[in-house]
């Protein structure tokens, strides 16, 4: 996998959820489809005058989300930024062309309410569970930072073999220290809370 | 439609969006199916380990999506709380036996890693972009408060009709002053943007 396929998923999936945070710092998720894709970059349109609207011109944190009929999670995570005002009327066309939907929704001409925001910079994360044991793995497009997430065995490890016994997805090897396969591990945290000598540790 | 068949209907779909608030105050948006539904409650279940966990702890508030096969965007925003300690084990149990799937990642006795919450009050927004105009309607279970939004045309109307004229869907009422009817609108600002006197106000 990678982040090309994952992006090209993302568009045969076609309605995603895009997660923002509002101004009193709750969280909001709306179903988007009018998107654009590129290589490696994801183009949408809103209007301007939608409260989405503003939660991104004023943080412009987003992820993004979708779930294949093959029970795949992709989820991207990125900043989106307008694009420069001389091509928006590009883009909004653009974008209308490939999804006609959107010209029973805005009409003629109204649609000029709306902007098309791209992300360029992103982390993807792409989540498998419904393979045995289960998949994922991180990839990024343009400038975009791999964040580590789950936990990982230390050197305090004594060997005792808690861990292995306690993890759902069996995906913890011996050794010295005991070692996570972060590609198959759920993040549950069970083996975090079942060390005797606390030598997991968050990542 | 009503709060009760607006459940229904995020049951059907079962695969949801769940956004939540990370600690930097990014949004964080997964899938969960691994959700019990009662006639104005929902349960579900994630894992102790899990950043999504942490963020329900620390903060609770989520927003959950789905998309139906009608095209309909259903949107719960409220509070999530862990269910009482005794009752952990009753609640993990029945979303296990609901959905067989979730022994096949947390086998055996895994699945004590487990932590079930619920959400008893929230505003439920129903939004339908396939019908001209537009539909939309919100509604609440438990205590949860309906939030306006989008926008009203204020006395200060001159009934100049420009915002009509630039309405998407058609849906401003003649009148002293002109009214929006909230249930067709898209909430894209055009009426705000265009109105020569500023007569018309978010909500």
């Amino acid at each position: 996998m990678d982040a090309a396929t994952c992006l090209r998923k993302l568009q045969y999936v076609g309605v995603l959820s895009f997660a923002t945070v509002d101004e009193t710092g709750a969280p909001q998720v709306r179903n988007i489809s009018a998107i654009h894709y590129e290589k490696d970059e994801i183009y949408f349109f809103t209007a301007r005058g939608k409260d989405f609207c503003r939660e991104l011109l004023s943080d412009g944190r987003v992820q993004v989300l979708g779930y294949t009929k093959y029970k795949e999670m992709i989820r991207l995570s990125g900043k989106a930024a307008p694009v420069p005002e001389e091509r928006q009327k590009k883009w909004i066309d653009n974008i209308f062309r490939e999804q006609p939907y959107l010209a029973n929704v805005y009409p003629g001409d109204t649609r000029k309410i709306g902007i098309v925001f791209v992300i360029r910079d992103a982390q993807i994360e792409y989540f498998n569970l419904g393979v045995r044991p289960i998949f994922r793995e991180s990839y990024t497009i343009g400038e975009g930072n791999v964040t580590l997430k789950g936990y990982q065995i230390t050197e305090d490890c004594i060997g005792c073999g808690t861990c292995v016994q306690n993890c759902p997805q069996g995906c913890i090897e011996p050794g010295q220290p005991f070692a996570i396969q972060q590609e198959h591990c759920l993040h549950c945290g069970s083996c975090f809370e079942h060390c005797p000598v606390s030598a997991v540790q968050r990542r």
